[in-house]
């Protein structure tokens, strides 16, 4: 059986550096936006839309009226993204099946529950995320420390949002992970060398 | 400055074959009952007596009724799980003063808090602790499963009712350790291997 790692992470806590660290030291396979990609071929939809799916709870309301359009096009959306996360298990289910591997996000310790996978949840204080965001130059430059964090506790809100929605588990609680790993105090790269030798 | 470890768990994770096997791998001090023995000398109390009062929040009540004998009793069981917190916050401190070690139970993570140790919580599922549990034999034989489950239950609460009533924060929230161990699927041997590589 196939040695398989998944890494949930809370935005900005460096869980998608540590995943990539892990993979380069024990010479695992890597999938991250490779699952995106993938699910977008299989559904012909495009990237940035499966990337908004797959991090959100689905928007939909009960059909208690019949014929609306409002519902309809709710109804719409749930049976999109329900054909996403569809993909998105066939996907992440094939990769496993490959090779050693480390998967990050997307569920992935839940659609692979039956591989018995090492599930590591990554977490990290306020200020460290916002610091680690500060870090990586790009789309959050132009936000307030007040912006990013309110950005930040809403990405992860969506994440547990559509965490709950697809596993019934709660997104983040220790019992659902082998190891739940903060990053504030300690550098990625070290926490990557400790994890590694778990799987030589 | 020393390097500290210190390890909160839950009872029957095996939170304490993990520090003493890291403590050996190590060659770091290790502390757990020791921290007893010196409290129970400084305070004249019995080990069992204080081995108690460590393990649960005090009982009192708010002074209403002055000259109440309840409340005086009361109120004296507090001042002597004041005088044993206090005691015991020396003892620790002094000990991490001494050399690199890991400390078991006891708040440690929180008195030493200025000293930056490095904190890990272990846990497992329910299961998995009735399983360690029957595995020593001993004290809890006599008890059914589900009777053992209470058991259980019953000290960590206590646990996390000291931990609360002396630190003011939740005992095994992941946000108050670096660490969050789950030894339910992975053999505690293995765990403390790959722990001692971030102090080598």
């Amino acid at each position: 059986m196939n040695k398989i790692i998944t890494i949930g992470r809370e935005f900005g806590s460096g869980g998608r550096e540590l995943g990539k660290r892990l993979s380069q030291l024990l010479g695992f396979a890597y999938y991250d936006n490779e699952i995106i990609t993938e699910i977008s071929k299989r559904t012909a939809l495009s990237e940035e839309y499966v990337n908004a799916i797959t991090e959100h709870r689905p928007i939909f309301s009960y059909p208690i009226h019949f014929g609306n359009s409002f519902n309809a096009v709710n109804n719409h959306a749930l049976q999109q993204n329900i054909e996403v996360f569809r993909a998105q298990s066939d996907v992440i289910k094939e990769m496993a099946e490959k090779s050693d591997c480390v998967i990050v996000g997307r569920c992935a310790d839940y659609i692979l529950r039956g591989e018995k996978p090492y599930r590591i949840f990554v977490y990290a204080d306020e200020n460290s995320k916002i610091a680690r965001c500060r870090e990586k130059a790009g789309e959050h430059e132009h936000l307030s420390d007040k912006q990013l964090k309110r950005y930040i506790k809403a990405v992860d809100k969506n994440r547990a949002q559509y965490y709950r929605f697809h596993t019934e588990n709660k997104w983040g609680a220790r019992e659902n992970y082998d190891l739940c790993v903060n990053t504030s105090n300690t550098p990625v790269k070290d926490l990557a060398e400790m994890l590694s030798h778990l799987f030589f």
